[in-house]
C-alpha cells in the first residue's frame, strides 16, 4: 500500500462520487473504459512508488546547483524523465495522429496526483513539458509542431513556461522582453530576461524549449502587445541559442526542481519562433493557464495527502497519554489517534484533501467535456462555470494545503519538526502554491472582479444550480439531515452576504474589491462544503445498498459532518466584512505603519 | 534603525500603553528608573545588531553537527555566550547579593524580544541558562547554588531543562529516567535517556548543567513521583559524568541551536544532585515553566516582528502593478504597499505582533508584581489571572506567528520563497512554537480544563473585570466609538457562547474538553482584541493631547480597527461549536480514516 495517497479514495472520487466514465461516451475518449483508466492509474502508482518516492528526501537534501553556467540536477532525473516519455505520459492527452492516447485530462491529472504525492519536485518536469508542447500544438504552425514536439514527447527535451521578469511578476502587462523581426518570417531576435523559470535549465535533457512571452518591437503597451514565442536553449542545429543561465534560486522547499534566472539574447544571438498571431500571446497562455492553475491546486492537494497519510500512520502507532477519563496510570498509554484533538487535526486534513480533490476532479471532468462540446451555448456555459471555479480550485487547496501540512507537523509534535520525518518537507513544499500561477490575492480579484460578473453572472448562477441539485439529492436521506441542514443554512447566509458585497460595486472598484481575497476564501469553503455534501450522499447510498465497506463510507459521512461543524462556520468570520462599511485596508497609509 | 523590530513600538508598549515604571515603586526594583530600563534595552539592541543579526543566515546554513560524540556549533557562539555572561544578562533578574541587578522580568523579556527578533537560535542559549540557574537558586541548597550557578552566570557553563523522553513528551507523567540513592546524601545515580534537549550539548561552553526530571527508585507513579536533579555533563572535578550525546536532531528551522538526544548513566557513572525535596520536581519545574511559556510566546512574537519588518520594507520598495483605478499603463508601477490586499497582509502582521506583544508585557508586569506581592489574597488573585493568561499568551503568538510569517512570505511572492530573503527562514523558525513548551492542544486543555475553573473561576472573573475597565475607558472617546462597539458586541457574543460551553461540564470531560483548542483560539482573539482596545485608547489620548507623532498613533488606531473588523469576527467561526451537540471528533473511529 502506498504511504502517500489513498488509492481507495481516488477511485471513490473518480468512479463513485463522480462518474468519469461518462467521458467515454464522447467520441474522442470512446476507446477508453474503466479498465484502461485503472491501468493508467496503476501504472502511475508503480512509477511513483518505485522511482519517485524513494528520491523524495534525497532530492530535498541535494539541491540543484549551477555549475559552469549549467544547472546540475539529481542524476536519476535523466532516466525518470525519459521513462515518462517512453511510457507516453507527456503526450497522453493528445490525439492518436499526434502519437497520443486521447486520454481524458481527468485521468491524467489523477495520475499526476499520485506522482505529486510521491515526490512533488520530480513530478513537475514532465507536466511542464506537456503544458509547453500543448501550446505549440494548439496555436503553432505544423512546421513548429514537427520541429519541436516529438523530442518533447519523448522526454529528450524539456518544456517550460517563461513568463515572469524582474519587473513583471503579478503584473504581466509590464513585461519588457522584446522580439525584433528578422528577414525570416516567423523568426525574431529575442532580448530580455526571465526569472523564476521552473525547470528553466538542467542537465537531464538535451534541450530546453521555452514557451516565452515577449513584446514585438513597437507593439501596444500592456497585455494587448504580448506575443508568444518558442525559444529553445539550443537551436535545432545544436548550436547554442544565446539563452544563458544567469542564476539558480535556492528555495525553502520543492528543492529538487530547479528554478532559473535566464538572460535572453545578451549577445544578440537568440532566435525565437512566433507562435500563432502576434499580440495574442497572453490569450494563448491563459487558455493553458486555467489547466496549469487547476494543476497547482492538484499539486497542493497531493502534498497535503502525503502529509495526511504520514501523520495518520504516526497517530495510529505513537502511544502517548491516556484517555481523558482514564485516571489509572498503570494502564498503558494509548495511540494518540484516540485523543479528540488529534482526531480533529486528522479530520481537518482529511476534509481538506478529499474535499479539494473532489472539487478538482469536478473541474477536470467539466474541462474534458468542454473540450469536446460542439454546442456553442453549452460550451459557453461550461466555460463560465469552469472559469468561475478555477481560482477557487487553485486557491482553496493552496491556502489550506499550508494549514493541512502544518496540522500534520503538529500531530508529530517535536518529531514533526525534525528532518527524521517527511512532514516538515511537505510543510515547506506546500508554501509555494499560494504564490505561483497567480497569488491568492490575484485570484481573489479574478474571481470577484471578473469571473462572478462575466456574462451577467452566468457562472455564478450555474454554480448555484449545481449546488441546489446536490441539496435536492441530499434531502432524500434522513441520515444526512443534520449535514444537509448545516450546509443549507450556511449557504443561505453566505448568499445573503455575497449579495451585500455585490451591491458595493456601485461604490467603485477599490471598495468593491478590497476584500476580494476574503470572498475567495468564503467561496472556497462553500464549494468544498458542497463537495462534502455530495460525498456524504454517495457514501450513504452505498451504505443503504448494503456495501461491505462500512468503515470507508462511515469515515466519509463523519468527515462531511466534521466539515459542516468545524470548517464551514469559518465563513461567518469572513462575511461580516461584506456587511461592513469600514475599510481599514483602504484607510491605512504607508506612513502609519 | 534596526530592521527586525520597531523600537518605537516597544517603548510605546512598555512606557505608554502600559506603565512598567510602576514596578520601580516596589522595593526590590526601587533602584531602577526609566533611564536604567532604556539603557538595558539600548544595550540589547546593540548586541542584537552587531553580534546576533549578522549571524542569522549563516547559523541557518551551517547547522550544528555531532562530531566524535560532541556537538559543534557556530564558532561565534562561544564569545557571544561569554558576552551575555560578562554583561550580566544571565543573572540580571537576581538579587544584588547573588550578583544580579534586580531587573524586572518585564525588561529582561523586553530585551529578549530584541535578541530573538535579531536571531532566534543565538538568543536561546543564555535564556536557557537563566531558567536553569533560577531553578537551582529557588529550590536548591546553598551548596548547590554555590557549586553551579557562578559559572552559569558567567556564561562558562550552559544550563538546560531536560524533561522529554522517548515515551514521555506531552505525557510527562510517563517519564522513566530513574534516580538511585547513593551513600552520599542528596547524590543519586541517574539512568535513562532524554530527547529534544535544547542546547543539550555544545562546544561553546565548558560544561552543560542539566536540570533534569527523573523518578527516584520506588517513587509513586505519575506526576507525583517526579523529582528534580542537577545533572552536569562534567563533574566539578572535571571528570566526565556519563552523560553521552547519542544524537543531534536536524530541524526545519531554528537550526543554529542544537537539540540533543542524551544517554544518561549508560555506564552507571552518572551522578545527579537532588534539588529541593523528593517528588516535588514537576511542581518546581512548572513554577518556572510559566515563565518559559510566556518566553515562548515572546519568541514567536519576535520572529513575527522580524518577518513583519522585512515584508514592510519590501512592500514599500517593490513596484508592481498600478492602483485598481489606474488604467493608464504608461504610468509607472506603484510600490505594492499601495494595494489593499498587501496592506491587509501587513496590517494582519502588525495586529498580531503588536497585539501579542501587549499581552505578553501585560503578563510580564503582572508576574513581576506577583513576585513582590506580600498580601496573600492579592498574590492569589494575581496568580489566578496570570495562570489563566499563560496558555493564551503562549499559544496565540505561537499559532498566529506561523500565519503571520506566512503572510510575510506571501507579500514577497516568489522572492519570499527563495533563500535570497530572510522571510522563508522566519516562516520555518516560527513553526516550532506551537509545539514546544506544551503543544497548543495541551494548552487548550490547561485553559479550559484547569485554569478557567481554578478557585471557582477567579482568574476568569478577574479577566472580565480587567476587560470591563478597558471598555469603560474606551467609551469616553467618541473617535473610538466603532472600535469600542465592535469589541463589546463580540465580547458579549463570546461570553454567551463560553457559558454554553461551561454547561457541558455536566456531560463529562470528553464532551466538555473536545473543543478546548477552539476555546483557546477564541479566548486568544478576545484577549488580543482587548489589547488593541487599550492601544487605541492610549493612541487617541496622545492625539488629543496634541502629540506630534500623528503617523504612529493613527497607525495604532487604524490597526485596532483592522483587528476588530477582520480578526475578531473569526470568533464566530469558532463559537458555533460551543452551541453544537454533535461531536464528530469523538464519534470518528480510527478504522474510518
Amino acid at each position: 500500500m502506498p504511504s502517500f495517497y489513498s488509492k481507495r479514495d481516488l477511485q471513490f472520487q473518480l468512479f463513485e462520487n463522480q462518474n468519469c466514465l461518462e467521458l467515454t461516451h464522447l467520441p474522442y475518449f470512446a476507446d477508453h473504459s474503466e479498465e484502461t483508466f485503472k491501468l493508467v492509474l496503476d501504472s502511475a502508482e508503480q512509477i511513483a512508488e518505485k522511482s519517485l518516492r524513494p528520491l523524495l528526501t534525497e532530492m530535498d537534501r541535494n539541491e540543484p546547483q549551477l555549475v559552469n553556467g549549467k544547472i546540475r540536477i539529481h542524476p536519476s532525473m535523466k532516466s525518470i524523465i525519459r521513462q515518462f516519455g517512453k511510457d507516453g505520459w507527456i503526450n497522453a492527452l493528445f490525439s492518436y495522429e499526434e502519437g497520443g492516447q486521447q486520454l481524458p485530462w481527468t485521468i491524467h491529472i489523477g495520475a499526476g496526483y499520485i506522482f505529486q504525492a510521491a515526490n512533488y519536485s520530480a513530478s513537475v518536469f514532465p507536466f511542464l513539458t506537456t503544458g509547453a508542447a500543448n501550446l505549440i500544438r494548439t496555436f503553432g504552425t505544423r512546421a513548429l509542431v514537427e520541429k519541436f514536439t516529438p523530442k518533447m514527447y519523448s522526454g529528450d527535451w524539456q518544456g517550460t513556461m517563461a513568463l515572469t521578469e524582474p519587473d513583471a511578476g503579478s503584473s504581466l502587462s509590464d513585461l519588457s522582453t522584446t522580439a525584433y523581426p528578422t528577414d525570416q518570417e516567423g523568426i525574431y531576435k529575442i532580448k530580455g530576461q526571465k526569472i523564476y523559470i521552473s525547470a528553466g535549465d538542467h542537465d537531464a535533457c538535451e534541450n530546453i524549449i521555452h514557451l516565452m512571452l515577449a513584446r514585438i518591437q513597437g507593439a501596444p503597451a500592456g497585455t494587448k502587445g504580448i506575443s508568444l514565442f518558442v525559444v529553445p536553449k539550443h537551436r535545432i542545429s545544436g548550436e547554442p541559442n544565446d539563452v544563458l543561465t544567469q542564476g539558480i534560486y535556492h528555495k525553502m522547499g520543492y528543492k529538487g526542481a530547479p528554478i532559473a534566472h535566464l538572460m535572453i539574447g545578451s549577445n544578440d544571438g537568440c532566435e525565437g519562433y512566433l507562435v500563432g498571431e502576434a499580440n495574442q500571446g497572453l490569450k494563448y497562455m491563459f487558455q493553458m493557464m486555467n489547466e496549469a492553475r487547476l494543476g497547482v491546486g492538484m499539486n497542493a492537494v497531493a502534498i497535503a495527502s502525503a502529509a495526511f497519510q504520514a501523520s495518520l500512520a504516526y497517530a495510529k502507532e505513537r502511544p502517548q497519554g491516556r484517555k481523558i477519563t482514564e485516571k489509572d496510570l498503570s494502564k498503558p498509554q494509548v495511540p494518540i489517534i484516540e485523543h479528540a484533538d488529534v482526531k480533529r487535526m486528522l479530520m481537518f486534513q482529511k476534509s481538506v484533501v478529499e474535499g479539494a480533490l473532489a472539487l478538482l476532479i469536478f473541474c477536470a471532468i467539466l474541462s474534458d467535456k468542454i473540450s469536446q462540446e460542439t454546442d456553442s451555448e453549452k460550451k459557453k456555459q461550461g466555460e463560465c462555470l469552469l472559469g468561475l471555479l478555477t481560482p477557487i480550485a487553485k486557491s482553496y487547496p493552496s491556502e489550506m494545503g499550508v494549514l493541512s501540512t502544518s496540522a500534520a507537523v503538529q500531530i508529530l509534535g517535536g518529531a514533526g519538526y525534525t528532518t527524521d520525518f517527511p512532514v516538515e518537507q511537505y510543510f515547506r513544499e506546500s508554501r509555494i502554491h499560494p504564490i505561483h500561477e497567480g497569488t491568492s490575492g490575484i485570484h481573489g480579484l479574478d474571481l470577484l472582479g471578473r469571473k462572478v460578473l462575466i456574462e451577467d453572472g452566468l457562472g455564478w448562477k450555474l454554480l448555484q444550480q449545481e449546488i441546489q441539485a446536490s441539496l435536492e439529492k441530499s434531502s432524500k436521506f434522513s441520515a444526512l439531515d443534520s449535514i444537509h441542514q448545516l450546509f443549507e443554512n450556511q449557504l443561505k447566509k453566505f448568499n445573503h452576504s455575497a449579495a451585500q458585497l455585490l451591491f458595493k460595486m456601485n461604490q467603485g472598484p477599490e471598495i468593491f474589491l478590497a476584500d476580494a481575497t476574503l470572498f475567495l476564501e468564503a467561496t472556497g469553503l462553500i464549494c468544498v462544503g458542497w463537495m462534502w455534501l455530495n460525498q456524504s450522499v454517495t457514501a450513504q447510498e452505498a451504505l443503504e445498498n448494503g456495501s461491505a465497506e462500512q468503515d470507508f463510507y462511515m469515515g466519509k459521512i463523519e468527515t462531511a459532518r466534521y466539515f459542516m461543524e468545524y470548517e464551514l462556520p469559518k465563513i461567518n468570520g469572513l462575511t461580516e466584512r461584506f456587511h461592513s462599511n469600514s475599510y481599514p485596508t483602504l484607510e491605512m497609509k504607508r506612513e502609519w505603519f
